[in-house]
């Protein structure tokens, strides 16, 4: 059987608290589903608005102690470390803007954090929370979830294996359709903020979503790249970020790649998905169908591999709860993220322990690169689209 | 936002135990999934065996109070009516002839049940447990959990509403590979019970998955059946109970359908899949890709409906975690089964309490008629086909 | 390359005319794109419709010299048996009943006959039709056209390769949903006569289609059918026919069947499928998407083997004309049945000339099974879906 | 009905000449069948190869008159120029540094011209031939036959329609898999030629199939090119030509694209793709499957239109020979530029006649934007992807 035997385990689950996911919000409550799934992680404080009122609002309406329920975060590490049964980790879900600020704030406290993407606003953020994570030695856990999807983790190992050959293109697409209005000017929450320089940072769709496709590709087939062209437009009059982004790649290996990251195509909801092709073969995988992956040997008939079906890898199966042909989604991807964070953790506590070496999960560096990501689109966009390095 | 605000609620979960799902199981663990998913539950005793060893041993790995952590059904709901932390509900996951004895006793301890399908071994004791849950008013749910995606739901809603006119034909199938070679004799255990009469009762295919299709058919089209003929087989030598049965219906309304359920489809995961047809058009469900409902207004262009996007109805939105592109899977539909039950409960605890009128779970007179579908279509297959009344 | 060397051959085309298919008819014009298709065959004479002056428009129309654009088809016979450079073979495709008649006209002339499907009204005539054939010596082609796809003729190949293993189960469904109103009360020439019992015989969508789901399910698994279960509805007012038919199959190896035809499943423009499974493997066609054949041996994953792809076998191949992700579609397939009956022509040309070994076309004997199914489908529906030999 | 009725028609096919597409060739026969399909055609004149003897060898293979199987393009022009019975157009067939030499002799011998893309090898050349085709008024069809698909057609329809609205973002690819190894190395007539620049001109993939995909995007859309940025690269070693293309697309609208050909994509056998989104919704086709056409207005579901079904336009009712789920193809998307090309035809006979308005197929001016296209797309990437107008 598959990972089916997850559950409760003996020492009890992980104290953690959360910052932002508080009314109005989509990812805070994502969190709060992946960390409960397998019954690792326990919510029991939380600061969930910049707002003061309606964090308390917030915290109130999903049951937190009255006592634990902060006016921000600031006050929430402060408090939490000093008490005996204080968290031990740190969802933070908030604007990326937020995200430096906060997971400064609770690295200096002692807690680990569990950390939306993108890292931060600004590569200048980015650098100084990697080092600070480095300092401080804590756990930090960045949710690029899509890494965690069973048949995404088989990609990657298919790829580590030899089983495409040399990898030679590399074709990432990130579309969505929310954006082809103007959503922000309706008041709508998530669209006002992710179309907002001072929250997003430089990076529109390429920050939102552009760095999860970029950050797939690079996940799957370890290849670094050396630079890229970037052609950003913000379709939406008076859009200030951009809603749909043109990237071509070039890696150091010689492979060559695409991105297309788009808020702006009618048809497609979350349509990440992501194509890479070798000497040997070729895969093919797509996010709102994550069971499925799709690998060509050169030469041979197309296989459908399926999540803990004929086929499925060792690195898949270690990820799925329930067996081939019942199918896993977007939750347990995501929940993914936090078991391999309760691995960490767990390991942590122990001196000088280290997760096991089969624990994955997208690290402070892959957040630095993310940013550097964006803003070298943004840059290379500016010039033209003229060839630049992260 | 569709239901992402589900999360922890503020009167605290409800205290649950669990009867089977130990070492070698497979649908206990995606109970205790499915009911930690939304926080609405909190696991803290049971019965996980009905070996008294095997069922400490499990219990320990997944951390149960030993205290609490029975040797047997029997004294666990005498222990547990007593304490005044007792559970409030108990989840029955044992093989099929379990469910009976076990709903009774907690039943008549005053504790709610959330059992497994089928309801019983035989039709005389899915009648009794039926009368049982009327005499003591209990909250009995039946996990026919393919009712609680999102999609079935708007299915059902589209046939209420008449979208499809008048209803002709009913097209369901659930055909599965994993019984195609002898299973069993290899000593794997899930195998070992589904096709062991005195366990199973009198289905295999037409008990373990049959009945599921069955289920289905009725809850999205509303038709009472009139009768069925049924051809069952079972192609593995030397097994007992039907790995495959093709069955025909004829609806009291006129309308006509057939039922496949197999065991030994090589290429089917887990393949349940339902078709209705009326007067004015069609819809489409697949339970691999349960994301999507194909709609066809006759006459018109196929219409592809997604969970939580353009086109999906209230009934599904109610029962969505989380937007359109991020899929949602088998154990949401799962968990969204216990959601219905915790309002179930909490609506049970107030005097004359009901559940609100839009609560949706599958009941024990469901069930009832389940097993009154297996044992028909034995005998009606016993007696050449002939058509046969439930 | 695949066949695509196909073209004008050096003896040039075989001369043949045509028996129904003129103004407001269907199938007439696909048999004459598919015997232009390869050069083999030019149509020089006709008998276009029985009502002769339709007749004479309808060839005046399409070209034919005003001499050989007949007024019945008796008339063509005599004529074209007259002249030195008559036809060679006749095309019917007029309604069912017409069949007969039409086909011992051209066999007593010497001309080699293409019928279309079902093979006659009645299976009386089908059997006098049969021994007709045997004692004219003639080539006699029955237009089952599905059986001409390429990756019908593959799966047929594995199947009798043993890549499936004892086959036990068939699955076989042709829904359509054209007649899901009552479209022969608006004139509708297709619609009516193949809803008149007196043109189309005792089958209605058992006839028209059923037809097609059984002979494919044959020519694949070479399976003898023992007896059948059959239950029909006609379920507009006033409809004759049967317009969905289920039906249950018993092989006389012990394989069991379903079969499913409807002329009112609202979504289905053609939808003929076939999926087969045996102890070894699985595979699934759909007509509609026929350059691909889904193959799944045991305890591996899917293959998607495409129409002279890799994985493409010689079977295969010989009946493609174009590389594979180049669509071949419903008239190519259709035109592979008049180049096997070009091959079976030439042959027949020479002194005892037999055709070559690996010519394959439905035959007359397969239209006796045909019209054999369709009549013990009515029967066995009669009497309450009773088992029913052919 | 659609367009069933097409067929032999009255006046007689037109006659017709071929250069190239002798033995080993691939779409040579292609346009033979295309030619035939709806008999409007008749080959009786050939010079099918460079080489002599194979020319001879190859028209005797298809039954061509010895008399008008001829050595050379040039002999043939002559010699049919001169016959009262001589060919009225002639079909080119040749690698692409022979499509101007022979165009122009057949269109300075009074001959209509079919030619195959790309126009030519180099940009002067096509400039010229624009010239002649303008001065001698002769009919000229460029076959870019992945326009005439009848999806393809209903896209460009709902695209000048507005049912987009105004568009933003074009997407095209073209993926291949059959030059992943150098297959020109071993011999294979098609890979030899396609890799030889001397005979395909400067492009390789972007040559033979990034026309196509340019050109279609251009069809559908209308829209005009701005400037493009392009990263060719020859993956495999010793290759002379591109055969992976990454293309940036800037329209004069404001609109973007990205076009991506690639001949080492393994699992890819000929995926044409084309998507378009514009503020009101979006459109999906695909070549493999060319009888469905994506569409989604925005906040609406998504529409599976059919060709010939429900949805489908007079564009494409107005191309199709059959009714909807019976699968057309490649050949018979062909067959639409030879069917156009024949109106065309049959209307150059009157004096001043042009063709019907409705007719429509690609042009030497759509194949000197083609050559346009391949030569700024070498010209960019060898500047660094520099962004380069046509």
């Amino acid at each position: 059987m598959v990972g089916a035997s997850k559950t409760e385990t003996a020492s009890g689950p992980i104290r953690y608290g959360m910052v932002g996911g508080g009314q109005g919000a989509f990812i805070g409550a994502v969190h709060r589903i992946a960390a409960r799934m397998d019954g690792e992680f326990q919510l029991v404080a939380g600061a969930l608005s910049s707002d003061p009122e309606r964090a308390r609002a917030s915290g109130a309406e999903i049951g937190l102690d009255p006592a634990r329920n902060y006016a921000s975060f600031q006050e929430m590490a402060k408090a939490e470390a000093k008490r005996p049964d204080g968290i031990e980790a740190v969802a933070i879900v908030t604007p990326n803007h937020v995200h430096y600020p906060a997971a400064k704030a609770f690295l200096e406290a002692g807690i680990h954090v569990v950390c939306d993407k993108p890292l931060t606003s600004t590569l200048a953020d980015a650098k100084k929370l990697a080092a600070l994570v480095e300092k401080t030695g804590k756990v930090f856990v960045l949710t690029h979830n899509y890494t965690a999807y069973p048949m995404v983790r088989q990609a990657r190992e298919m790829v580590q294996k030899g089983l495409l050959g040399e990898i030679r293109v590399v074709q990432a697409e990130y579309p969505q359709d929310w954006l082809t209005e103007d959503l922000a000017a309706t008041g709508q929450k998530q669209a006002a903020w992710r179309s907002d320089p001072k929250q997003s940072g430089a990076g529109g769709a390429t920050g939102d979503i552009g760095t999860h496709a970029y950050n797939l590709a690079r996940f799957v087939t370890g290849l670094e790249l050396d630079s890229l062209s970037a052609d950003l437009d913000a379709f939406v009059p008076g859009r200030q970020l951009d809603d749909n982004a043109h990237v071509m790649l070039r890696f150091a290996s010689g492979a060559k790649g695409m991105i297309w990251a788009s808020q702006v195509a009618p048809g497609h909801e979350n349509g990440l998905k992501l194509r890479v092709y070798g000497t040997k073969g070729g895969i093919e995988w797509v996010q709102a169908d994550p069971n499925y992956l799709w690998y060509t040997p050169f030469g041979q008939p197309k296989q459908l591999i399926t999540r803990a079906g004929a086929g499925a890898s060792p690195a898949a199966a270690r990820v799925s709860r329930v067996p081939s042909g019942h199918p896993e989604g977007y939750l347990e991807g995501f929940a993914n993220i936090y078991a391999e964070a309760a691995r960490a953790i767990r390991a942590a506590r122990k001196k000088n322990g280290k997760p096991p070496r089969d624990v994955i999960f997208p690290t402070v560096q892959d957040g630095v690169e993310g940013v550097a990501f964006v803003e070298a689109c943004v840059r290379s966009s500016k010039k033209n689209a003229a060839w630049t390095k992260l």
